[in-house]
């Protein structure tokens, strides 16, 4: 099979590594080059091959049908221009492109401008936008997992109009990055657990609100994610508030999802330990008994570096390059 | 000192454990006797001294001044009974005296009609009750952190009426007990997390609500428990609708609470490291940002074994004794 | 591709689970039955495909080309006879035909005498004896992890005669089975670590001396395993007396294993990290500086759910069936 | 009760934090400083107290009565002496002044003059130098629990001349420091187990065979730790060929360490959970069985923070200063 030439700007943290993984051991893709500046010169293997890593300067871009950037928000924006000006589609794993980032504004106005720079990647909502983009901004591991799980509500209009929707999410350390911290060594993340970024701080917010404005949905969004003691994983539990009461309260995602080779919707409650290592999103949901406004609870699970960071860009890439969607990713 | 002789039947468990070894340790106490009905005759060290389990059946409860019951749900009404009519105050740590459980309604009512019985046990809202009372029944683990949260909103009438409050709980699995179980082992659980009890299942409910009745409070509770991969703790996030919003966030809870020993409020964000091992309740509180209702979001963590278990039995058995309220437990 | 009819008696443990998983990837074998009698009628999902468990009395041997016993050490015996005769070849994972247990004993005879009614499928070690065979004896995995530790060493003679070899060896709570007992729940494991069957009391110790002995190496063992607060995963720990120091310390290893897909020798140290999900082996080793006798230090690191169980059963199957021996399995 | 004033140089690492609160608790002492050198001016809170880190320059060595060095090796020996300067006796953490290390040579003689500058603090080995003593040099956690082991073999002549030990320990990550590393990142130490410093590469050994020189003990040792997944605890596993068999095998223990507050014997094997923030080590011991050389296998267990570090250090404290030796130590 012939093998496509993909190249990862930022692939020492834990999503860049993820990536060149998932390239290694793509059947129509091979790695071109892997950047990692504080790691420039060192070897490393990904499934079976070793790499060597460069610094992102010495990157040969044009050597590349596809980049994959993974750098920090901030420093990616200008490396995905100099990839696609080499010639290479890109897909964005950081934030810079994201609507309700950068100069973008969280309302449907500015999730149009962003999308007509680099369409959204949540790939079930936009592949045949992704399909014919140059460039792709890949979503968040947190909006990912919650705006799969709320889309079949919104474009159904089942949401009850000027709602406040509850996220509560949890995630494993390695959404957190490979950066050395204090607070994310072994000895103080094991046996713990606590939320952070709290009273609606968090900078995935922005992304999620500016999607759900585009759908013109009028909701408001409260979203605390909390830390967990496991290195991989993310679990939200989202409650929301229903115009009417569902009489069969998996068919909004059972229909919405018809056919999704990623999607998984079941009566059974997920876990992590369901999800982690493939590209899939689990969801449940369950009216609430006992409570007077009809309210449901959606309960979604992925990997936060498959689904939520390579896995997904990886399926936004095999559609930029005219690939089988699934292909090259685990199930 | 005196020392008080304290029994207690159901030693085996987490919290029956947790209970020997606070009175093998407690300035003022002894262990009386110690009953592990599936361990008859083994021994066990508390404290430093060792002690033999005995059947429930052959405990001398007439020689004891104060008896915790750890009894599993169901089996222990009538061993409290029992004890009482040998003549010792009790406090039993099932849910079989608890409002909301067993014959009583979810109602103000059925409160007062439970705590005629037994007073419900929430030690900093229930003091002066539970100091003349002869058996008090023990809050459940999660009641304790989620009543403890709401308190100072629901006494000041600050909750928006009619609201629907969502509380999503994690607990470590010794919340789950001893009795082997598949889904309990550590394989099972490591690396995962997930939610149990959806939609409003859990037994728990009636008593946090039937407490919330008898103050008046015209709210619905949506609450999701979910296992972490740990031994101790419960963290919970609490996101409450409110009539007004909250000039000075934390102002409810430091007033409510001012004085407490065992309530600790903080503009940081507990987490379950800071309580462990700790008979405290960690509480803080922020407003969320970017939504059209006002609305707080609280967290509080304790030890599930100590403040939502055993410590606060020891802190009922110390008022039912005439002691000081914070004899022998560990802040 | 053809694909080979195989079943799986004991599907519901760890190792059974884990040869349902290789065996439902396999690309030229397919899952015919899983045998497991306290789940009859069950469904489970392996590979994205459901089964249901069927008791073993049920199951139609007859349809199998090939059946890997997971059945309990003593009911396995049985049931291999049983698959054999129904014209199945067989991969027990059981201890029941592995030399130094049942009847043989831990001698050159002994191993000769089992080696004769099924060879013992160390598979590096045995591959042309595993080809020609009806009925394969699976290694456990400690000796698995040790045996290929110590090979290299003992066949080409460097270790030192009637010197005792010390083996340290720590391993995952999957390697304790999936049987729910207090000791395994994860609040007992979780934080802590310790050995068990200490002063050579553990029964894979027959198994690796009788093939020790079949090598005529003059050696004692002292093998102390312990009890790790991980899922999966063994590292082995070992200290060998040599004849004369090794001037490449890692040449014997090298040597021995050149070629072979599923042994990696390094001198980097291994870690569970590196060997979890993967059918290999990891070797390192390193001469003790200061001390007196000439001793080499030998570390190797396996997943022993997969090399030391269900990977080798597979990679013993490919060679029954004339399959390339690396097919569907991990690396 | 009158209370001493103490000081903590080094105290935002885990030792220093465990002698903060380890001194916050104690019944006859006070902090009277704690310095942290990049935290200089924050707040921490130890046993129920704040206390705000200064420099170690503008620690006011001159109020405390005695202090603690928990600063690193290298920089520790210095501020020993001005402490002691200053009129303070002084337990130094670090190795600076330990045997084995800095100027003093592994043999008899070395010891000989280590120990005239400051005895090795291995309190239940030299308590009576400890207590007149100036400066005492606390031991490391790996020599504490090896040494303490191995003690009552070697003192009663029991361990065969010229044998070689093999000491495999593994410990809990707080052994590796508070300084942020990738290796020490939750996401690469969970899930994980590795041995390091392999070839009897660790610095921990000079110290270890310092002390078995000084008591005429002719092995030699080799010494392989590992890392677990655990935040606290060390575990080791010696095994110690003999000159004769022992008929009693755990009677050169309980002989040994009659009496002994800190010292448990026990038929029991030793599990970290047994040890754990209390200042104890636990020792079991076997003959190894089916073997030519009599060797006994013997297992002992610490706290590394606390036996191993801050809880010994205590201990030397409470001697040093004329108090009960086990005032303020947890059992």
């Amino acid at each position: 099979m012939h093998k496509f030439a993909i190249g990862v700007l930022g692939a020492s943290g834990y999503a860049g590594r993820e990536l060149c993984e998932l390239v290694a051991r793509h059947p129509a893709a091979r790695l071109a080059f892997a950047t990692a500046s504080d790691r420039q010169g060192t070897r490393a293997r990904f499934g079976g091959t070793e790499t060597t890593f460069v610094a992102v300067e010495d990157a040969k871009l044009g050597e590349a049908q596809l980049v994959f950037s993974a750098l920090p928000h901030g420093a990616s924006a200008q490396w995905v221009d100099a990839a696609h000006d080499a010639g290479a589609k890109v897909v964005d794993l950081s934030a810079d492109l994201r609507p309700g980032n950068g100069g973008s504004a969280e309302s449907a106005e500015g999730f149009a401008l962003a999308m007509a720079r680099a369409p959204y990647g949540l790939t079930e909502h936009a592949r045949d936008i992704v399909r014919s983009a140059e460039i792709v901004a890949n979503p968040g591991c947190y909006p990912t997992v919650t705006l799969l799980a709320l889309l079949p509500l919104v474009v159904r209009g089942l949401v009850a109009p000027g709602a406040t929707i509850t996220v509560n999410a949890a995630s494993g350390v390695t959404g957190a990055g490979f950066t050395p911290k204090r607070e994310l060594m072994f000895a103080e993340v094991a046996d713990d657990f606590r939320p952070y970024s709290m009273g609606n701080s968090h900078r995935h917010l922005a992304e999620m609100r500016a999607v759900l404005a585009s759908l013109g949905c009028d909701v408001d969004l409260i979203f605390t994610p909390h830390l967990l003691p496991v290195a991989r994983g993310i679990l939200a539990t989202i409650t929301v508030p229903l115009a009417e009461p569902l009489a069969d309260v998996l068919a909004p995602w059972r229909e919405h999802y018809a056919g999704e080779p990623f999607i998984e919707v079941s009566a059974e409650i997920p876990s992590l330990k369901d999800v982690v290592h493939r590209n899939v999103v689990r969801i449940t949901a369950t009216m609430a008994e006992g409570v007077r406004t009809p309210t449901v609870i959606v309960v979604a699970a992925i990997d936060n570096l498959v689904k939520g960071a390579a896995g997904q860009a990886l399926q936004n890439a095999n559609l930029l390059l005219g690939l089988e969607e699934t292909l090259g990713l685990p199930v």
